[in-house]
């Protein structure tokens, strides 16, 4: 069995499984049979992947004999992969169940089951630390058991420790240096059940951040809709689901949006086939297991449909907007939303910096974005001028827009404002030692050299701001001030950015000229600074000078006036991307960029045999990764070399360093070009 | 043709319109069928209404002869009933059109269409007041003249005046004095192309608010579902299409969240026949003209399911909810969310007090609902006790916990806290002379009589505040203690409501018993003092002690111990609905309430034809309404009299007070009781 990314978005992957029945698509959505009553064929609906009970097929002996005679994919008639249960789920309910570990391992092997699951202890919630410990240690023994006693036998193993994040973590750090193939995260249902979704985020987050990267995730007993783009994008790859039949059965609709009990429906709320064919009152009347099936069908579509917009908002880079939408379906999934706050870093690590689709900002949880975190930490990094000059914000991207909205700046300005103000005489200054920075919300500091760099143009706010965003911008543009030895403002600005003047520690002699000169503020900045600050920004500190030395020769689109190729003579060091104003190296520019950069910074380390493929610009697999930069995230410009550090390609990384070093299979960097 | 409304919710309406042609639910959506070249039939996806154009035909010798002699029904294949537009697109696009708005109107009514235009002037946004004023002048002749030209053709009559409100008001005023039946909102789809939703808002809203509530209102050329929700929410009731075909030649798909480019996909994002069963790229093979009515089928399916979702949510009293997650797909629909702050007043008269469905925050903008503004308005007109405790919030319902909560509150305050805090030695109070209130949010201030009434009950938000409600709790809360000479407040809790203690002008002298007796809190409210208290809440000041007054008898459930009845003897006085926590009158209490509120306070005045239905329990239909208490809401118990005030019946408002006197049809009041 082999797994392999294909898009990424916040910590959520879309990805492809390949199983000897097959190979699906992921995240992907896994309809529970009951393996002795299933009447409905979910393959018809789009599942590519099922799961059933092995205890129930052991527990019945026709069902037992059969599945031994014929193999578990005959029995329940479906030919893609199967998972199956061991009898957990069973022991949750009933205390107890008649199998030992081994036996139902053995058995799962014996009915050819693709991937099978140990006897692990679903403890549940909230219980007490002592017996949370001691049941995760059983399921720990049990999975160790489980690979000793199968045979060729694919596994899962489940995450468990109830709601001590400590106890999730180490489950998941000992079964992730064990031969697994899939880990499910058990015991989330009662959390689930009782909207505890809080919690529910501690958990996945503890377990996710400890299992590695390399191997799926399954959200084990998660079937609403409701929950799984937030599920996906803190890393979970697999649901499955039992609600479509037993929702069905108890006469209600599951949606993205919530459940709708048919009684209380006046119109079919979805597009799906069902809703399109029946009205409420034709399904109420009908006979119940007519109506259960119909039920049934809907609940399939509608959630696999969930699964294949999550899969698209991979692919276009939106995932985090589908979420912040979702999570507005219920008060706890927003206030669990809020408190993703606290992970923000983590999710940075595997958020990819540059992405097809905008940033929308859909209310106060958006500053807590990956995007915004990362831009404030960038912004940290660079070095500072002397004089800071803060400009309201305009239409993006700001530089086109910038100078009339600093002549509106200053004709709305009074005289009498002046002695109290820093009036700048712009003209005094030029790029070279005046910072300008446009203050907007949600990436409070956009200096201009980079306002069209994703996702600094590609962006938008509502105008009418929150108390949130205001205190944020406070905050971080009082943080940011601090380093400057003379901040060119007016007070009106100030007022639009919400800041007592008071407050900011103005130092230097306030202007006071009578004619203010307003130099256009583009003027200001030529293309040399712009580039070496679009490269600082990119790679650090530093890298501006190295890559973009000496003389070099910028060539404008004609169409658009933009920067789109430097050169130093005939040898391309960088084209600028048109679609995110983001720097993509060619020969020239990762030569100069490897000599400066010191080792690992920016490098992927491929071994001996990858090294030839790579000089011929081959892309790199995953495992031909010995090495890398361990900052390194997906969809970045970075270095491919070898373990002497010689430079043999550069390219787009894929996968974020942690994933470079987890996975074995699939691509892991875009090689633009070798032949160094 | 008469339209009636069933459901209500803020200011939207499901109801229904019958026609010549068919009876169809609204709001509806139109599809646009093109006369000469439609090869969709668009009944099959739902479509009960359609819309043509009545210029296209004319000016098509063919089409014209065929419409003239068969009808535009037999002419574009579709038996319902169907609008015809004029031409105005056409005077829209090109200028100039060679046809008079009376050879149109009579040519319309001749090929037998259900509803009619006259030629209005689709006056683009943003023009100058002059061009705007004329333009909606000319409109408005036309739209005379069409009236004294038909004969039987019912019409439509287009609302304009450009952006500016005051023409979109006076045009909506001068159309509404005339004999129209459905109100098209014109010239709008530069505004919806370019996100200019803050701006449709105020256009939606001037011609909303001053067109009859009796006659449809129809989006012109709204086609994205993106934006349904919202303009219901508004007031519309009808959408047009075009979209769904011309986004389909353009390889477009509509979804409720946005538009989705074929060429971009590599999932089909919806549950659709066509999303099931066709990948991106097998549609993207095959050629133009089938991809393009697949594609218009998908694009039909999901603006159809939008249109359901929006009047199942209108019935389960959850549009705004719908609205506000809708606004997230667009960060300029989310800013003319927040901007609908300045409606809220217009939008509290529309929207009933009373739902089915709990009241979820979703951010900020849940503070500008009605429900919040209607509470903080209704408390304001109750009077004020003496004392305040102000108690930190716990679970819902609050009276359930708040014993619990204040043991909390207590054990957690420090000795050393009491000299400079108000620590209440609550023994010494009863609920006569202490005011107890859970201060929460969205609702701020919940007095703990009415803890479980409607939505004070039935709400959620999520645990972790945003600075807005933060600011909004502060600021509702110091307005509310003003009236109260002291307040009962720990630190700790004024810290939860984010209020700094030198900002409450708190009076009298600290509480500095070294024994804090915390007699149960319940048990300082009896439930004469609770249902006298919701009476007030809910009927006005006074209402509480003219029901309740001498021996009453309260009956509670066996099975929740919650009040049932109240009883004088054998007369039923009123019945708490454990629903909502809402009194529902009995005779007595009809009768009581009657001679306590002077006339017309809670008044709905039926003439003499409908005098003897009404004693009869019969219901009441709007066209027998000749007076009201115009502060009624949908939703109400009111009292139904006859032109003497006396009592006749008394029964639940199905509409609210301006749409009594606006409608002639339909029911208005549905009556529990008649035979006084």
């Amino acid at each position: 069995m082999t797994f392999e990314i294909k898009y990424k978005d916040a910590r959520g992957r879309a990805g492809v499984l390949k199983t000897p029945h097959g190979t699906l698509k992921t995240p992907a959505l896994m309809p529970v049979i009951h393996p002795g009553k299933q009447t409905l064929d979910v393959s018809k609906y789009g599942a590519e992947m099922v799961i059933t009970n092995a205890y129930l097929i052991y527990k019945n002996m026709d069902l037992r004999v059969k599945a031994l005679k014929d193999g578990v994919h005959e029995l329940i008639n479906f030919s893609g992969p199967i998972m199956t249960d061991s009898g957990s789920f069973q022991l949750s309910l009933y205390g107890d169940i008649d199998v030992s570990n081994r036996e139902i391992v053995e058995f799962q092997e014996k009915i050819g089951t693709d991937i099978g699951t140990s006897l692990d202890i679903p403890t549940p919630p909230f219980v007490g630390r002592r017996r949370a410990e001691e049941e995760m240690e059983v399921t720990l023994s049990r999975a160790k058991e489980a690979l000793e006693v199968r045979n060729s036998l694919m596994l899962n193993s489940v995450v468990q420790g109830s709601t001590y994040p400590d106890l999730r973590a180490k489950c998941a750090q000992t079964l992730s240096e064990m031969d697994f193939d899939i880990h499910p995260i058990g015991a989330v249902v009662p959390l689930m059940e009782s909207y505890q979704y809080s919690t529910l985020l501690d958990v996945i987050m503890a377990s996710v951040e400890n299992l590695p990267d390399s191997r799926p995730r399954h959200l084990m007993g998660a079937g609403h809709p409701m929950i799984f783009s937030f599920a996906v994008a803190l890393g979970c790859d697999f649901f499955d689901s039992a609600a479509y039949i037993l929702y069905a059965q108890d006469d209600r609709l599951l949606m993205p949006d919530g459940t709708y009990k048919l009684e209380n429906l006046v119109e079919m709320p979805c597009s799906c086939p069902i809703c399109n064919s029946y009205s409420p009152e034709e399904l109420r009347i009908m006979k119940k297991a007519e109506r259960t099936k119909l039920l049934a069908q809907h609940n399939l579509h509608i959630s696999l449909a969930e699964i294949r917009q999550i899969r698209q908002s991979i692919a276009d880079g939106s995932l985090w907007e589908l979420v912040e939408k979702r999570c507005r379906n219920h008060p706890y999934l927003l206030d669990a939303l809020r408190k993703m706050k606290k992970y923000t870093s983590e999710l940075e690590r595997y958020d990819p910096p540059y992405k097809k689709t905008a940033f929308f900002y859909s209310g106060p949880e958006s500053l807590n974005r990956p995007e915004v975190h990362r831009h404030l930490e960038r912004l940290n990094r660079l070095p500072r001028k002397k004089r800071l000059l803060l400009l309201p914000p305009t239409e993006k991207p700001y530089s086109k827009h910038v100078d009339q909205g600093v002549m509106n700046f200053y004709s709305n300005m009074k005289i009498s404002d002046y002695s109290n103000t820093k009036i700048p005489d712009l003209a005094k200054f030029s790029g070279e030692n005046l910072q300008i920075v446009v203050v907007d919300i949600p990436f409070v500091v956009i200096p201009l050299e980079i306002d069209e760099v994703y996702p600094l143009a590609q962006n938008e706010a509502p105008q009418t701001m929150d108390q949130d965003a205001r205190k944020f911008l406070r905050d971080h543009l009082e943080r940011f001030v601090e380093g400057y030895q003379e901040i060119l403002v007016s007070a009106e600005a100030l007022e639009i950015f919400n800041i007592p003047l008071e407050n900011l520690d103005i130092t230097g002699n306030p202007f006071h000229e009578n004619e203010i000169k307003i130099p256009s503020i583009n003027s200001l900045l030529n293309d040399e600074i712009k580039i070496r600050y679009i490269a600082d920004y990119q790679f650090g500190s530093g890298s501006g000078k190295a890559l973009f030395d000496g003389e070099t020769n910028i060539i404008k689109s004609k169409k658009t006036g933009k920067i789109r190729y430097i050169y130093d003579g005939d040898d391309l060091i960088a084209t600028l991307r048109a679609r995110d104003g983001v720097l993509v190296l060619g020969m020239e520019g990762a030569r100069r960029l490897h000599s400066h950069l010191p080792y690992p910074i920016n490098r992927v380390v491929v071994n001996e045999d990858a090294e030839p493929f790579a000089r011929e610009g081959k892309s790199i697999f995953a495992k031909f990764i010995i090495d890398c930069d361990m900052n390194i995230r997906a969809s970045e410009e970075v270095l491919v070399v070898n373990q002497d550090d010689e430079l043999l390609a550069f390219g787009k990384s894929i996968l974020n360093a942690e994933e470079f070093t987890s996975f074995n299979t699939g691509q892991a960097v875009k090689t633009r070009k070798g032949g160094f």
